[in-house]
Formats: C-alpha cells, structure tokens, sequence
C-alpha cells in the first residue's frame, strides 16, 4: 500500500528521500542538512540556500499582497544564508504561474523582488519564467560568500554555550491571525472593511519579515563567531531541536528570557492563545538563534536586541522549557505541550 | 486593462521583468542572459543554472516514468552548466508536491535524481520539499565550477566564426509525438497496448535525454575553447538566434549540414513532419551549439559527433537556412517558415 508522506513529516520526508545520496565532491564542504549547502571554490566558499513558495500553502493573495510577497520570499532565502554567518550576493527567481496573473501583476511580484534586492544588496542573476495549470509557486535560490573560517553550522554547540536570540517572537503567527480571522470576515460580510489598526507590529512582521543582516554584521564588528546557529522560520522550538539533535547537546530555555513584544502578549490573549507558545512554536519570525561560548558573553552583553534565552546542556538532559512559575516542562519540536 | 503574459513571449516575459535589476556585487560576472550566471569566488568561478519543471505543462505523467522524470530533471540543468563550458558539481531539487504522491512514487522520482547524480558525478546539496493543493513542480538548480577564463558565453562569436553541432536533432521531438500519439489512442481504447516498439532513439531520446558532458571533456583534450555556446534545448532555430543576438551576428545554416539520425527522418516523414523542421524547432535535444574561431577547425574536424553546420555572417545578412534544394530562407526563432 503507498505510504503517505505525511507520516514522515516534511525532515523525515526530506531524511528518507536523501538517505543514499553520499557526498562525491571534494568542493562539497555541506551537503542536505543546514540552512544552507557549502561549496569550497579554492577561495570564498559559495553558501546556497532554496525555497519553494506554493499559492494556498505558503501565501494566501486574498491578503497577501505581490509585492510583499516578492519582498518576503526573498527575505527568507537571503535569512538562510545569515544563519551560515555569510553574506548573500546573488538570487535566481523561478516562477510557475496560471494565465490569470497579468505582466502588471507580475510587475508588482518584481518591485517587492527589487526591493529587496536593494535593501540587502543582492543582484538578481537567473531563473526560470513559465506557465502553471493552476496558481502560482515560487522558487528562489539564493547564493552567498563566506571565508570558510567563518561559517556557522548547526552542528558546532557544546554543552554549556548560552543560547541567543536575536529579536523578539510570535509577531508574525499572530500577524497570520489577523489576517485570516479578518478574512473570514470579509468572505461572510464583503461590505465589512478589514480592522488591522493599531497591528502594525504583527501584520508587519507576517507580511514584510526582515532578515538579520544587522546581526552577522554586529558579529563582524565585536569579533564573535557563534558555535552554532539557525533562523527562525518554523519556531524557536523546532530550532533549537534542530541545534541539539545536529550538536549532541539538550537545551535549557528560560521561559523569561524569550523575548516577546508586550503589545504582542496582548494581542495573543485577544485571541486566547498562551503567549510563549506562540513564541516557541508560531514561525516565520526570521530571528536568528544561535548559541555563543560562555567567555564570548561580555561580547553580546550590551548588544541590543540579542536575548539569551538559556543555556545548552547535556543530551541525557533533553530540551526542556523552566517556565517563569519555575515548572520544568519538555519542549516538543511543536512546542510546549500544556498538561 | 491587464496585459496578458503571453504577448511578451518567454524571454520577452524574463526581459521585461529584470529590466530594472542591475549588477551591483563585485562577484557577479554573468547575470541573467545566458545559459548560467557566474558568480567570481576569488578562485574557481561558481555557475548557477535553474529550471522547473510543471506537471501538465513540461511533463505528462501518463507516459513518463518518475524515475525518468528525476533523471531528466536533473540532466536538462547540467546541460546549462556545460553550455558554459563548466563542470557541474552539486544540485539542489525542490518539489511542491500534492496527496496523492506516495513515499513510494517520490523514492522512484528520487532513483531517477540518484541515477543522475551517479552518471554525472554530482552531489545533492538542498532543497525544499512542500505539498502543493495540485500536480508536481520540480525546481533544480544546478552549480558548477570553472577557471574564469575557461567560461564560454552566448555573447563571443565573430563574424567568420563555424556553427558546430554535437550530434543529431529533432528525436526528441518525435519521441513526444510518438507518446501523445499513443496516449491518445489508450485514451480512447484503454485495451490497447502502446505500440512504441523499434522506436527506443525517438522515446529514449524524449525520456530520457543526456547531457554532453563528453563534448565538455573533449574540448579539455584538444585544448579548444568555443567562442560561444549554449545547449538546444528549444530548437536550434530558437537557440542560433540567441547566440546572433548576443554576438551581434548573422548566421548561414547550411540544411546539409544540420545532422538528423535516419531513423528519425523516416519517422518524421510518417508524423508527415518535414525532418528538416523537427530539427531546426523540435527542442528538448539537449546537444551542444557552438561556434569555434576559422583556425580551430583542424581540432574538430576529425571528431565524432561533432557537425559543422554553417558559419556566422554580418548581422545585416540576417539569420539564413540554406536549403539541400539550393534556395536561401531566412530562418525565424520558431524554426523554418515554408512559403
């Protein structure tokens, strides 16, 4: 009987799929399982990263507009390669897309595309432009530099490295929980206007997320090279699973030191949701996650913006959540299961 | 009123949309325009090449195996690479895929990418897998390495210059014909059996393709270095004009020279295809096209599966195909208008 994929779930899917293919090539520094692949060219190595945007999976256009959604799926590539501590410098484009989408719309798709580009100083160089049966799916490629000393892996924490978080979480979940609670909305009463005021914060972050180019930079600046290091695009708990399981460590999380707008603790009980689990498990925050040798901590102290959140520990000690009730719970790769 | 996409034609489309997306990083020395971009690591030069691939669009399943679907997915990208006269060495393979896919059919999809891998000397980097509400899109993106100086582009050939050829045309044309012929009488009597025997070159031509990576090798033994390349992959008609375009030439297509198996002539001549057509605008082929300076030819001319096909001429003469019957016919991109 055939298997669904679904029984696997997209890492084991991705596990079972690239189980037999070795690595052959002595340019291939990583292979499958970073947030990016690394390629040793005798000079720079060059980091690659994709991803595969699907209409009614990934974005919804009834309040996803193209052009941020050209700005968004190239920010989530280029935070892909900032999570290897690299600077991306070039993108290619593919795109899939029915007739009903018209070269003005496709234009609008290209603006937020070149926007990017310029804010984060990359250079569109190829791609691929054909039709599709239904809908529209985007893929990008996005290609960066680093000196090989310098790249960041997900496999490099020990234990007893502090765990850093670059920015506050959960915006961009409740960003999507507006939104959708606002189309519902409008599809039972068209005449309805969408109410978004006052939710920059989170409908900002869902719509126009910003990778952290600000970070590597800062690294640059105070000379630190994290241990190991990951954006945030499923959740910090998936992450930081990620971190473990490719680092042979647990993890301890301080429930009070995971960042969390305050405006967006309001917003999340508005819609009876328990703050830090959308912290730890809503995604798309494009935040870095990364852990630090403990005598690197005078070096991210003063930093704004960069949190530590706990520390790594032995893996017999699991990953595991102290709340600020001083409860010890398990973290799942889901999140925190409430009991 | 919405302009519809196709008014602009596909290269039209890509034109159009990158217009307004300059080259600023320094690495950066091919952009989008040719078969690959090149990206300058301070050592080897990266080359990056796309493509995806749609169900219903590039590829029916009802006759196309997924382990041949994998493998063509895959050789259709290294093509790219050795139209840039570069070596490719890693891939990365993104699929949206729908529910009704099993384990099972992804493994045999991911036998035919293994198979490829394996031929071709390629390491599978990345990627992105993700469900899609209908059909599969396969996205691949292809890396390959070269000495800068190696690199050949669409843009180098001279007035003077030979148009060589790296083995015959239009099979794969016909192979596709052969398969919607046949699907077409199963769909309307699914009691009959395909009938494809003594037809493995047109079938296996269409299934499953090669890239010449040997060409590439060869050119390495007799120390030739075209002045510009790119890979047929949508007709010879369409690519000769890129490379006229690029070059700022006109091109003499000599019809005798054009290599076409006789096999397929015959097999055209049954679809009452003219032979001569399926070559110049059948596509999917994936030979070499290339031009080499006058002196080169001695390096050439006593290769196999090397076929010199016409000469570059002065822009203002104009893309021309000179017939076997002795008559001159300006050639368009979509191959060879008969009057």
């Amino acid at each position: 009987m055939p298997t669904d994929v679904n029984t696997l779930g997209e890492f084991g899917l991705i596990e079972h799929l690239t189980r037999n293919f070795p690595i052959s090539q002595p340019s291939t520094v990583k292979g499958v399982g970073d947030d990016a692949a690394v390629i040793d060219n005798n000079g720079l190595c060059t980091v690659v990263s994709t991803d595969m945007l699907v209409e009614g999976i990934h974005f919804d256009l009834a309040y996803t507009p193209l052009k941020h959604l050209g700005y968004k799926s190239v920010v989530v590539n280029l935070s892909d390669i900032y999570a290897m501590n690299a600077t991306p410098c070039q993108i290619t484009v593919s795109l899939a897309l029915s007739n009903r989408f018209s070269v003005e719309a496709l234009d609008e798709l290209y603006e937020g595309i070149h926007a990017a580009c310029l804010h984060y100083g990359v250079d569109l160089v190829g791609g691929d432009t054909t039709s599709s049966p239904k809908g529209l799916v985007i893929s990008i490629t996005a290609i960066g530099q680093a000196e090989k000393n310098q790249l960041v892996y997900r496999n490099g924490a020990r234990v007893g490295d502090l765990i850093c978080i670059t920015g506050d979480l959960g915006a961009a979940y409740l960003g999507l929980q507006l939104l959708e609670r606002e189309k519902r909305i409008w599809l039972e009463n068209p005449e309805v206007q969408p109410n978004l005021e006052n939710q920059q914060i989170a409908v900002g972050r869902q719509l126009k997320p910003e990778a952290r180019r600000d970070v590597i930079e800062t690294f640059r600046r105070v000379g630190l090279k994290p241990t190991s290091m990951i954006d945030i695009s499923d959740g910090l708990a998936s992450e930081i699973f990620h971190l473990c399981k490719q680092s042979n460590t647990g993890a301890l999380i301080e429930e009070s030191g995971v960042p969390i707008n305050p405006e967006i603790q309001l917003l999340a009980l508005q819609f009876k949701l328990d703050p830090i689990t959308c912290a730890l498990s809503g995604g798309e925050d494009y935040e870095l996650l990364f852990t630090i040798a403990p005598e690197d901590i005078e070096k991210v102290r003063f930093l704004p913006e960069i949190y530590i959140a706990g520390e790594m520990t032995h893996p017999s000690d699991g990953i595991k959540l102290s709340t600020t009730g001083g409860n010890l719970h398990p973290l799942t790769a889901q999140g925190w299961k409430h009991f």
